[in-house]
């Protein structure tokens, strides 16, 4: 496999052609924003520890029958990927109420939910990631509507099968963000990253938080939380 | 009729007891709101013309097969309503970019969408009428997923029986709010009132604003442009 010309820098990752084209080499960076990038820092070893967290997830949900875009491991800080046509969305899935939900739903943070909720945000720099619904998706054209139902099925079958997970390390998912994409036929694969950037973790005896809120929040052990929820996972 | 207790004051309108149990009458006033209650004013006579063009529209959906909560006009400013137990959202209906859409999609205002977006606002005044989805909507116990669908179902009509009858008087229906209860065995009632209050309507060839944008946006001739709609929809 050759590293090819860098695709894409995000905020917390670059993604590079190989010489196959239908695959893609990530490699994690220690860089962290917050506030749609009002908030700029590293967090050290990010990068590694998010690769280790986000390969464990991935081989996880693929042995329970989820399709992901994640093919093998490179490096410390490298993933091969499936190339996919990325849908602009982000897919956000909570059973606890937390972050943009306190002030939405007016309810204490930690409230735990019913049942899970689903949220999208559009993913446009511009306009600050605003909230859609199902409409607002369908309008835009970045999904249809069976494409929509079934992205809502994958999301909550990875929420239960996380959640089991972590509940045996003592963890409680409260919330986390997913984004997808098609392959050339069309097939829909869970794609992104899954760690403590894009996760809410808490311990679940203490409640914790052992994910980036340490860092949005300036709690102040915010590699130490990282490394514990490697720790946990892997250990 | 016996007018009873002042049972609620919105922002446009009061709502009264009867010596009927399952009937409330709505007293229509000239007072009106904008950004939440930020801006404050009088728009002369709305009371009398928002009580008229609700009416029209009323009998109009009940013509065509559509459960709403009119039963008669008691006076210039006053209508005879069924009693319901009033479900907390707003539902937005839109045909044309306007209003928060235009950041929300970042599409310019007057974008004519392919098909209608519908949008759910939780009617809190402390939150600031925040978007929900219906995964809020279950969360909250706002409406059952049953209820959702009849409401997207409802509303969809109401928009195709109000768009085909206003491009006759030469207006698009840009946009508009409805609200919707249920009576005492559950059965979804259309409520609230559709006048140029909650509705956007703009003359077809002209795009001039026949509705409160005139008062929101300051653009002067309020009265003038509610006068207009009553006209065109009686004249």
């Amino acid at each position: 496999m050759i590293k090819g010309n860098l695709l894409y820098e995000g905020k917390a990752k670059c993604v590079y052609e190989t010489d196959n084209p239908n695959e893609l080499l990530v490699y994690f960076k220690d860089d962290a924003t917050a506030g749609n990038g009002a908030k700029h820092g590293t967090i050290q070893d990010k990068g590694i520890i998010n690769n280790k967290i986000s390969t464990y997830f991935f081989k996880l949900l693929k042995d329970r029958g989820i399709k992901t875009h994640f093919l093998e491991t490179v490096s410390k800080r490298e993933m091969l990927i499936r190339r996919l046509d990325m849908i602009k969305l982000e897919i956000i899935v909570r059973n606890i109420v937390a972050g943009s939900l306190v002030k939405r739903l007016g309810l204490p943070e930690g409230t735990p939910l019913a049942a899970p909720i689903i949220e999208y945000d559009y993913k446009s720099d511009e306009l600050g990631d605003p909230m859609l619904n199902r409409w607002h998706i369908m309008a835009l054209k970045l999904a249809s509507i069976d494409e929509i139902n079934e992205i809502e099925h994958i999301s909550l079958s990875v929420n239960a099968i996380m959640r089991e997970l972590l509940k045996a390390k003592n963890v409680e998912l409260v919330d986390f963000k997913l984004e997808f994409g098609r392959d050339k036929d069309g097939t829909i694969f869970l794609a992104d990253e899954i760690s403590p950037d894009n996760c809410r973790f808490w311990d679940a005896d203490t409640h914790e938080k052992l994910d980036k809120d340490r860092f949005r929040q300036d709690l102040g052990g915010v590699e130490e939380a990282y490394q514990e929820m490697l720790n946990r996972l892997t250990m």
